[in-house]
């Protein structure tokens, strides 16, 4: 059971990646576009990494590491333990296959290739089966104002471990962004049937995306209804900081808050079977993905509500 | 038995890194610095590649693949292998560890430090040793002029193996460059007791020294006489293109010519026992350096020669 019209997913890092890989086995081949966060990229080393989207292709593409949920399956780290015998920070772990990314990218950056032509070859090569597509090509970075001072993303996901109580979050050079070109034509597509916005962190992933100028337009303007998939089933955040984050904003850990986070943007939402109902359009199942059967389920479940 | 002086020596890479090994062991601790040819460093990948300043620290720290006689002793290629899956350039090897001193040197020269302030941290940070001085901090490209074109160092010698005719060889940027301060500190020593040319490709390796503006002139100053250890055991290149280029270029391949080429540069010639004697002051031990004890003996000849 493969689903006809096309299908746009918004997504972070981890959490997307699984319901992306859950939509790619119901979505026709070719019919599947994801667009990327790219607010938590940053140069680390010279280099620039671009950790959603490499997470999403990893993933897609059967090739990251599955205990972890990113970077790769089989890494080696030889790269890492010579960088610290010279002396080179290494709170930012880069595994020696998933550099061949970050050099490449780096490289070709640098000789004037887009970051959505980049990223679409990358995707293409490893076999991700997906249109893979950054949220603009255009450079936004998402800056966490905290009570430690206002962090780059990086230095307060990864070196700080999300410690730092969270004032406001701010998406630097978002207001001359521009959607990527492939973000307009996913969006426009007439045979478009739902677009769906992951479960991954409202605030830290899928703010950045809605931050670039025209982007929500283009939501509103889609043939196709927008679809949360929430990300806290039973008021619970599966990983990451989100539930830390809402508390820190004053925000009720309430499926609630996640409604009202995306009024104006979603038309649907689909629930986990330990949350209470809410006003706007909503189905529900189990949201919970640890399989691959449960990413099929859950992608399904979304499209259905979609479509109705 | 270790000299009390100051020793200089001019180096290229494989061959020149096994007679700085020899004289680490025999010139007293902290007294003994390095000039090393920076003719062939390239970007590659958009990185700084460095591969004799590389090559000579890996041999004094004691990371070098002995086999090869450059890059590092139990290296892994993931990076190689994960670059090749995204459609990288795979014609020039960095190992991943190897990798870490291209990604930090590129990154600290964007931030403005010197090569030669970053060379000299990582040749103390792997234990070389010895003072590692690059020739100048100024870029200085060796372009071999051949059959098949005007090609870049590592283009002519790795890529395409040496088999391109040689008819010329250029060092572009030289007119500009001046000595780095380490190659004028080492020179102008009062206590400096003998300068050594190791038994490099004297055209590719030791000419590139040679061009920076200055440095013939330094090496003229110098307190100390400056001895040869030739290339060309017996009349046959040890490793490397040395007598194909020679031949190449039109020149006869025998000690004559090398003597020829170093005429107002060298004050004597360390000989190997297979060779006819020179006009020139000379010794001759046998030249072969295999093991570490080889490296020593010929160390040895070459300051006993200067001391003479």
């Amino acid at each position: 059971m493969t689903s006809g019209g096309s299908v746009v997913v918004l997504t972070g890092g981890v959490g997307g990646a699984k319901l992306a890989l859950g939509l790619s086995h119901v979505v026709a081949p070719g019919r599947l576009s994801a667009i990327v966060n790219t607010g938590d990229d940053s140069r680390h080393l010279g280099l620039h990494v671009s950790p959603d989207i490499d997470t999403l292709i990893y993933t897609l593409s059967g090739l990251v590491d599955p205990g972890r949920g990113w970077g790769r399956a089989n890494e080696t780290w030889g790269f890492m333990e010579a960088l610290r015998a010279i002396g080179g920070e290494d709170w930012f772990n880069l595994g020696d296959h998933d550099l061949a990314l970050h050099v490449e990218r780096s490289r070709r950056l640098a000789a004037g290739e887009s970051l959505s032509h980049i990223t679409a070859d990358f995707a293409a090569r490893l076999g991700a089966g997906v249109r893979v597509v950054p949220m603009s090509d255009d450079p936004v970075a998402t800056r966490v104002i905290t009570d430690a001072g206002d962090l780059a993303f990086q230095d307060y996901f990864v070196r700080r471990r999300c410690a730092p109580r969270v004032r406001a979050v701010r998406f630097a050079g978002a207001e001359d962004a521009r959607p990527a070109p492939g973000v307009v034509q996913a969006l426009a597509d007439p045979d478009l049937e739902a677009v769906l916005i992951a479960p991954s962190n409202p605030w830290l992933s899928i703010d950045p995306i809605l931050s670039v100028p025209g982007l929500a337009g283009l939501l509103r303007d889609a043939r196709a209804p927008v679809v949360v998939v929430t990300p806290l089933p039973g008021g619970r955040a599966v990983k990451g900081p989100t539930a830390k984050i809402m508390g820190e904003l004053g925000l009720t850990l309430s499926i609630a808050s996640i409604e009202d986070h995306y009024r104006g943007v979603a038309d649907a939402f689909l629930l986990d079977d330990a949350d209470p109902p809410v006003a706007s359009p909503h189905a529900r199942c189990d949201t919970l993905m640890i399989t691959l059967d449960d990413r099929i389920r859950v992608a399904r479940a979304a499209l259905d509500l979609a479509r109705r």
